[in-house]
């Protein structure tokens, strides 16, 4: 992509409305703007990033046996009045007439929508065990929506639903969940711990958060030191062998929102293992047996002709949320810094001297050379003093920087910044070339 | 993906409620399933094809320089006050009001917002010209849907806005799109005729509908046979280059919907070239001046200061009707035809005998060659009758179909089927490899 064609309308001074840096830095790098109070566009660079992020969660889910569907955002009333639901989520649900004065509403969630789902298609115990899931875009109506796209009010989220014939199966597809989370947000780059969470009426130990530590984070968490040090998961898992020994591994050591807090278990800590601070939650997952089975009826035959009423789980991430996350985990004065994966862009190329015939031919070839090496490059190819590009460079946080500049030329060299550290080094172009495709993920 | 674990109900029975066979077979082939009235959900199967052809729209959009982004489906009353069209919309727009009483509306199209984002950022000539595309769910609300996701109520559309200085550069955005949809189509097998269409007030010629014939058409279309026949346009389509030749090639022969029809210059055809069908419309693109960006305040400053109000177009495909639209266009008695490009999988591999050790490991080999080789495959490994496992695979006509069958296996043979002739032939599974590999586009 050529910056002098290019939707991306930075801007130099903070807004005044955004308190967070995340939020900050998404305005001031063109990545959104809103709309309306809680609700957002994505301009071109935002709109790569989310991509690539949905993108990561869906080959995840992928791996993990999950199949992809799609429903739609607007649900009928009825469902949720079976459900029990419809009263209970209150001012949060946007509630919606049709012309026909049908009670719709637009979906914050969709247990009820995919139980119903099932309840129509499957007889037999045979259907089951079944993970699935979709991407969509949800609402809930915010009391105060703030935060940026951490917390507005229309989010994309991951939303799975597993369905299973008992509990011991339930499990199972609990722990898949759990291990395709942490594979996901590792392959973002971020630390994100899982914490347990609060169950409700159901109880049991079935529920888990997934918090990246970040100093802006909404709520107080207390974990062993010992998560933070642990190596993330590698790509080999094999999802259809036992996954109970990682799950433990994982939720052994001490963590906890404050919600949950246990401070005679934290403080039973050696003191130099205490970790308190704050995180952002980007994931939840959640068994909850018969809750919406029940009510739905979905229910299928046993092998003997027993009824059997499904057992089932859910599992979110915050699609967009993460993007803010992610900043939030990964940024310095100068702008954003981001992970290889989820780059906008793999490199910024910068030609400092638009209109010298040496350097445009340089940048041009070079540009075409990077793209043909499988990398996303934006070419700052505008008529701008040398310092606005080096500083919308650094804002928007493309993990690399390479100027082709007169005087680099004459020795026959570009120069190649990492954005994350801040080293420069002078390459051939050729070298330069070598350096970036190796630092493809 | 194996069969036996995948969400796919399909139906042996028409289902009552479809009145046209793209339903009818999206219903059967456990494609979709309808969760209120015209408002569905995707199942997997159905979900593929959907992101194919998604897919495939985004790939043209950016050959022709569209930049894409996204837009919320939620958006303010206030925006459609400013353009006067938040009452003549009337009752198809679904109105929404929030908990804090604020007048929203879900977007069943979006001029209004994207002029009013520009109108915000855009100062000078220099941001111009620009394409911005977004590919995200509608609603209309129809008083009467019907015909499936022909003409549901939430739908997913790409539509498309260029911005320019003047008419003539308006024009040249009008031909990019109107080159960059024909290519779209010819990607998906589709014969898409591009027809003018009505204008409504701004007058002019540049408004064309694309058209697929298809007998069960909403419209009545009349055309000059030439334009079937025409060859579709190959991939190396220069965007730099002046499309209007490419333009005038596809509007010179006469072609119009019956609105607009002209029956003294069709009966002027000769009698052999006049084809009267009917037809689906998938695509509409419309050159309208000044209209959103004068009340909407898209005014940029020119070269020499004075203020020039932005020349704008807008560009739709309607992603998932196309989903019926090929349907449509290609099935018989017994299912869905699916062209290579948008087939939910590539190659259906039928294990003629789950259970007999040979079955299982030439089919369980075959299908990881196929899927290594980078093609989609749904390895059939129910225990069923051979009758059921052949109609299935008729009925969600994937295009090639490969059979693993104890007889064939003794004299290392299997069968591959290709789903659109008919035709049949024994080959060793090295050869069929090979003749799949080379049919995957």
């Amino acid at each position: 992509m050529r910056l002098s064609s290019y939707f991306l309308p930075v801007l130099k001074e903070n807004p005044s409305e955004a308190q967070i840096v995340s939020h900050r830095l998404m305005l001031r790098a063109g990545m959104v703007r809103q709309n309306a109070a809680g609700i957002y566009s994505w301009l071109p660079l935002g709109h790569r990033v989310l991509k690539k992020i949905e993108q990561i969660v869906r080959e995840e889910q992928d791996n993990a046996g999950a199949q992809e569907m799609l429903m739609p955002t607007i649900q009928s009333a009825e469902l949720w009045q079976k459900s029990g639901r419809y009263e209970d989520y209150g001012k949060e649900m946007l509630r919606i007439t049709d012309r026909h004065e049908r009670p719709l509403l637009y979906g914050p969630t969709n247990e009820e929508m995919l139980t119903d789902i099932v309840a129509n298609e499957w007889k037999s115990y045979r259907d089951l065990p079944k993970i699935l899931y979709h991407i969509q875009w949800k609402f809930r109506d915010e009391v105060r929506p703030r935060f940026g796209v951490m917390r507005g009010r229309e989010f994309l989220m991951k939303d799975a639903y597993s369905f299973d014939l008992d509990q011991a199966a339930a499990r199972r597809s609990y722990n898949r969940m759990f291990v395709a989370y942490l594979r996901t947000y590792a392959r973002m780059g971020l630390k994100a711990i899982p914490m347990q969470a609060d169950t409700g009426p159901i109880g049991g130990d079935l529920s888990h958060e997934f918090i990246v530590l970040a100093e802006t984070g909404e709520s107080g968490v207390f974990c062993d030191k010992a998560l933070i040090e642990r190596d993330v998961l590698g790509e080999g898992v094999d999802y259809n062998a036992d996954l109970q020994p990682i799950v433990d591994s994982w939720t052994s050591p001490y963590a906890a929102t404050d919600e949950k807090h246990d401070t005679a278990r934290f403080d039973a800590l050696p003191q130099e293992r205490q970790v308190a601070a704050r995180g952002i939650e980007v994931g939840h997952i959640f068994y909850f047996g018969t809750k919406y089975s029940k009510p739905m009826g979905a229910v299928v035959s046993g092998p003997g002709g027993e009824q059997i009423t499904l057992e089932m789980g859910s599992y979110g991430i915050g699609v967009s949320r993460l993007v803010g996350a992610i900043i939030e985990a990964s940024h310095d004065d100068n702008g954003i810094i981001w992970p290889m994966s989820v780059a906008p862009f793999h490199v910024g190329l910068i030609n400092l001297k638009v209109g010298d015939a040496d350097c445009d031919k340089a940048s041009d070839d070079l540009y075409g050379k990077l793209k043909a090496a499988g990398l996303d490059v934006l070419l700052d190819d505008r008529d701008e003093r040398a310092g606005a590009k080096f500083a919308t460079m650094d804002l928007i946080g493309l993990p690399w920087q390479v100027t082709v500049g007169p005087r680099g030329l004459k020795s026959g060299v570009v120069e190649i910044k990492n954005r994350k550290t801040g080293e420069k080094e002078e390459l051939s172009v050729e070298a330069a070339l070598n350096k970036l495709s190796a630092a493809k993920v």
